[in-house]
């Protein structure tokens, strides 16, 4: 299986915010993680940064001013 | 391995723009790909979705008003 850990990065740190993702999908209402489990989490983030060999991924908050 | 093909969507088509990605990090100059090859590419895109099961990224490209 290829599901990923998932991180809030909040000031450097990591924070696992959800375990074993298998569908992560943006929208205008921030980002939405599903687990292989079937567990649900929207967050206000966006997606930062992917790596599929090393099963994680990184979020960071949407409240950023860009 | 987890590696994903990776697909740019427009007009609701999706055109398959890297095969094998290893890693994705969205910055400010868009999408950073870098397949397990080696090969890296970088479009003025953001993430729309990742299905880590069915090893599918989509796309969308950035130039939309948001």
């Amino acid at each position: 299986m290829c599901e990923s850990n998932a991180y809030m990065v909040r000031d450097g740190r990591q924070e696992l915010i959800m375990e074993s993702v298998g569908l992560i999908r943006s929208g205008a209402n921030g980002v939405f993680l599903k687990s292989i489990f079937g567990e649900t989490l929207n967050v206000n983030a966006k997606i930062m940064e992917m790596d599929l060999s090393g099963h994680r991924i990184l979020l960071e908050p949407e409240n950023v001013s860009r």
